[in-house]
C-alpha cells in the first residue's frame, strides 16, 4: 500500500518539479563563459519511479529457499556499546565529578520523531548521560529554535545537541543548524564537519551518528571493508552522502546509487557490501544483491499490518524475505541500524564531553 | 623508466609505511566501546603496486589498429573562455573601475611549479586580471607564510590567493591553507569549501579549479553526465574526491577506485566516463576502458624524449595510444585538462571579485 503510494506520489512530483528543473538545465547557455551552472541549480528530488524498481521474480529462484543470511542484531551490538559507554560515563563522574549531556530540540508533533527521542531520553538515562529536551510547536518561529539553541550552545553541562529532523516546512533547516556549535554538533551534520570526513588526513570532530553505526555494525561482524566494493543507495546529507565519504575513508572502493542512476539494480549486484538509505520501503529486491553480499538497510517504514499488536510493522529498503536468501549477512529492520545509531550518539555526547573536559 | 622507478618506490615505500599503518589498524581492539577508529589512523598512502598495473596486451587487439576517439581540445576550449572571461574583466573596468586580482604564494624552486606559476601569470596577463606573486625559498618559515597571506587577506584588490602545491615537508599544508580567507580561497581547498561542494542543497563558494575544468570539458564536448556511470580513479583531496563529489552533484552514478581498490580495470570498464587523477603514469591501460568511454585525463608527468627539442616530453595517467582506439572522446596531455585548469582559476577569481563589488 505504501509502495503503491509512493509510486503515484513520484510520478506526479516528477512530472512538475523534475521537468521544471530539467528545463532549467538545459536552457539555453550559449551565452554563459562557462558551462558548469552553479550547483544549487542542479539539485533535483531524488525520487525512485518505478523503473527503478522493476523485478523479474525468476531470477530469485536459482537461489535457495532456505535463509542464508546471518542476521547482525544491531540490538544486541548497541546493548553492548551502550553498557561499554555506561562505565565510562562513571569512570568520568568518579574522576572529575561531571557526566556528559545531551540536549534535544523536538518541533511540532510527528510521531516517529516523537518515538526517536523517546528511545534517545532511554538510552541517555540507561547510560548515565543526562538529557534536556526542548518541545516547541510545529508553529513555533525560527527566533524560538534559535534561543532554544544558543541557551544549549552556552550551557557547559550541555556536550551534544541536536534539532530532531525533518523540521516543518516554514523553518530554514540550514540556517538552523549553522547556528549549532560546532562543538556540539554530535549528529556531524555542519559542512565543515562533513569536509573533513571527506578529506584525507582531516578529523571531523564528530562522524554523523547513522553512518558511524553502519560502520560499527560492519566492523563488530568482521566485515573487511578495505578494498572491498561498497554500493551505498541514497545520497542524502544525513546518511546516504556520509556513509559514502566513511567508507571511503575506509578504504572500499565505494559507488553511489541514487533515484537517477540508470540500472541501479545491475550497480548494486557489484557491491559486496551494500548500504541502502534510499527511503523507498522494499526498494532492494533479491535479485540486486550478488550472492554473499553484506546488506545494511537503513529504511524504516511502518506498514499496516493487522496481525501485530500494534496495527503495523516497521520494513525497511530492503525485501529481506529475498534478500536474507542472497545475503551472507543482512540487519534486520527494526533491529539493525536504529539501535546502533542510537548507541553512536551516546558514544558522540561521551566524545564531546571527553573533550570540552580534557578527560581521556 | 619513469615507471619503473616508480614502481620501485612503491614497493619500498609499501613495505613500510603501509606495513605499519596496517598493523596500526590490526591492531588489538577488544578493549574499545566503538569498533569504529579514528579516521586519521585510517589514512595510507595511495601507492599503486605492480598489481593494479597488470596489462594484458592480447586484449587490445580486439579493437581496431585505427584512432576512434575524438579528441577533445582544452586548450582551444580554455581559449574561449578565457576571451570570455577578458570581455567581463573590461566590462568591469568600464562600470566600476576595477579588475579582478589573483595572488600566488610560491616556496621553493620546484621546476613544475615554476611552470605552473608562469602559466597562471601569463594567463592572467591575457584576460586583464591583475596578478601578484610571492617567492619565498624552500627554507623559509611557516610565519613567513602567514605574513604573505595575511597581507593578501586584508588587501581589498586580491580577489584570489592560492598557495602554489606541495609545499617542502617542514610546513604545516593544513594550517597554512587554513590561514587563507575563505572568500578569496579560489583553489576551493578549505574543508568547509569541501562539504558544501558535497552537500546537495549548498552552494560551495568556489568549485576547485581541476574539477571544474574536467566537468567544463564535458560539459564542452556535450557528453551527458546525468545518470551515466562515472569511475573517477584517484582520490586526493585536491582531485579525485572533489571530482568525484562534483559529479555525484551532476547526477552521475559515481564510483571512486584507488590504490587500495581491488581489480580496478574491472570497475573502470564498467564506466561511460573515466576521470582519472591517479597520479601514476600509464596507468589506464586500453583493456581498462569500456568501448565508447569518454575519457578525461588529469595526469602530467615529464618522460625523457631525446626526439623533443626540449629532451622530453609529457604524458598522463592514460596509455594514450591503446586508449584512443577505444574510447569515443579522450583529452590529450598536454593540451586537455592543464590549460581548462588555469581558465577555471580565472574564473573563479573573476567570480570572487564580482562577488566582492557586488557586480554582475
Amino acid at each position: 500500500m505504501a509502495l503503491i503510494w509512493y509510486r503515484w506520489l513520484s510520478r506526479s512530483f516528477q512530472s512538475q518539479s523534475v521537468s521544471r528543473a530539467l528545463s532549467t538545465l538545459k536552457g539555453d547557455s550559449s551565452q554563459q563563459i562557462i558551462k558548469s551552472p552553479p550547483l544549487l541549480s542542479l539539485d533535483l528530488p531524488d525520487i525512485w519511479t518505478s523503473n527503478s524498481m522493476h523485478y523479474d521474480p525468476l531470477d530469485i529462484d536459482k537461489y535457495s529457499n532456505e535463509s542464508r543470511a546471518r542476521v547482525i542484531d544491531g540490538k544486541l551490538m548497541a546493548e553492548k556499546v551502550t553498557t561499554g559507554i555506561a562505565g565510562e560515563v562513571i569512570r568520568m563522574q568518579e574522576a572529575i565529578g561531571m557526566v556528559p549531556g545531551l540536549a534535544v530540540i523536538l518541533v511540532g508533533q510527528r510521531k516517529d520523531s516523537e518515538t526517536y527521542v523517546r528511545n534517545k531520553r532511554k538510552a541517555c538515562e540507561e547510560s548515565g548521560i543526562n538529557f534536556w529536551l526542548t518541545k516547541l510547536p510545529g508553529t513555533c518561529t525560527e527566533h524560538e529554535i534559535h534561543e532554544a539553541l544558543s541557551s544549549y550552545n552556552e550551557n557547559p553541562s550541555v556536550h551534544g545537541i541536536l534539532v530532531q529532523l525533518p523540521l516543518p516546512r516554514h523553518l530554514d533547516e540550514e540556517k538552523i543548524l549553522n547556528a549549532l556549535s560546532l562543538e556540539k554538533d554530535v549528529d556531524g551534520f555542519h559542512p565543515l564537519n562533513m569536509g573533513n570526513l571527506a578529506m584525507t588526513g582531516r578529523e571531523p570532530l564528530f562522524i554523523p551518528c547513522t553512518p558511524k553505526g553502519c560502520v560499527e555494525l560492519l566492523l563488530r561482524s568482521d566485515v573487511e571493508i578495505m578494498g572491498k566494493k561498497a554500493v551505498v543507495i541514497g545520497r542524502s546529507n544525513i546518511v546516504g552522502l556520509p556513509v559514502s565519504l566513511l567508507l571511503q575513508r575506509h578504504h572500499a572502493t565505494v559507488s553511489t546509487v541514487h533515484a537517477l542512476s540508470k540500472n541501479p539494480d545491475q550497480v548494486t549486484r557489484q557491491a559486496d557490501i551494500v548500504i541502502t538509505a534510499a527511503g523507498v520501503p522494499n526498494l532492494v529486491r533479491g535479485t540486486w544483491l550478488k550472492l554473499g553480499a553484506v546488506v545494511i538497510d537503513v529504511g524504516t517504514y511502518p506498514v499496516k499490518d493487522p496481525d501485530s499488536r500494534c496495527g503495523y510493522r516497521l520494513i525497511g529498503d530492503v525485501c529481506y524475505e529475498e534478500a536474507v536468501k542472497v545475503a551472507s549477512a543482512i540487519t534486520p529492520v527494526p533491529g539493525g541500524v536504529g539501535p546502533m545509531t542510537i548507541a553512536m550518539l551516546l558514544a558522540n555526547t561521551l566524545e564531546s564531553a571527553k573533550r570540552a573536559y580534557s578527560f581521556s
